[in-house]
């Protein structure tokens, strides 16, 4: 597939068939992730692939009800019915369902951050984000370009207890994210909304906005 | 271009030619950063596009000045020396000569995530990073789509005050990164060395490791 479509065409996929993903497109999408840059190369991640049953079950179980129990899921289902446009809605409306049960994706990926504190950064800083959230966009790009769905979705920060405990994660594995990965049921990849480029870019200055001719 | 080749090959350029990069490749770019997913889609990003010469030698002075203090560059130019194999050694040996001049780059982007502090994260945490290096992976690889050379840098780490005074950055805005891009100088895109899928993949379990048959 051309790079430039795959760039435009990923959308978050929040509905899943049930089929499993095979193994070579997990290792395809594995094999892009790790190819992204990290801070002096260190590659400081680990991959946790989840398709068995009982796990994903335990995993959406926990999310569920620690979203249930903090008012998130209540307050994003009121949020839903405020949106503007239908399609934000309906957005908001698949996620909430996707929260109420992400085992029903054949398969999560749990991406780790293996945390070094240093004198001038810490493990849990934005800045180490940088070495993980962009093998993280390289493995969710690759899906799509494989006709895979994925989504970028944090309720980890919630349940990294169980995470830890469940998975048998060693002390400096941070899960970064969960990803929940399968084929598209009923939802297309295709172009995305966005704030255009013009108006979060500025030139030299903040504020300073550039015409656009190309 | 094909989107596997541009993940495969897609490899970090320190060294750039003077020559302009036109404005349409930089607007290209930014269009595929916008692309990628943030949370709850609020594309919490600005792109500070920056080619004012004054304004990148001051740039440049800064990160050159604090990295000195600290003795970052002198801790990088003594582990150059201690590694062993010479592309590495060569790419730390590039690595010092771009933090003594990031002005050598034409451009400069500093992409500024918007902060937002919620009740359950932080403005400057770890998970705050999903929101904006899954857009900078975006605007690296369509440059390498394009022909043009960037690498991901942070020493905003050490110069976020300078940079905030310089810019006129308001109070929300945090410099992610810094990213100087150009043409290559006598470097060229190709496959990176990584350690191994299957070396930083587990299955269902910590530790477990599968075999890779495809």
């Amino acid at each position: 597939m051309d790079f430039f479509e795959v760039i435009h065409t990923q959308r978050s996929i929040r509905r899943f068939k049930p089929d499993p993903v095979p193994d070579d497109v997990i290792w395809k999408m594995i094999d892009a992730a790790i190819r992204a840059p990290s801070g002096s190369n260190l590659q400081p991640w680990v991959w946790l692939v989840v398709r068995d049953q009982a796990k994903r079950e335990a995993v959406a179980r926990a999310v569920r009800e620690r979203l249930e129990a903090e008012g998130r899921l209540q307050e994003m289902r009121r949020n839903a019915e405020q949106l503007e446009t239908a399609s934000r809605r309906l957005s908001v409306r698949r996620a909430v369902e996707l929260f109420e049960n992400l085992a029903a994706a054949p398969v999560l990926i749990i991406p780790c951050l293996i945390g070094v504190t240093s004198p001038v950064s810490e493990a849990r800083s934005l800045f180490a984000g940088s070495s993980i959230y962009g093998a993280v966009q390289n493995l969710m790009l690759a899906a799509r370009a494989l006709g895979v769905g994925t989504v970028l979705t944090t309720p980890n920060i919630y349940v990294e207890e169980m995470l830890v405990k469940e998975f048998h994660l060693p002390e400096n594995a941070i899960p970064a994210c969960i990803i929940p990965v399968g084929f598209p049921d009923g939802q297309r990849f295709g172009p995305t909304t966005r704030k255009p480029a013009e108006t979060v870019t500025y030139w030299d200055d903040w504020g300073a906005a550039a015409d656009r001719r190309d």
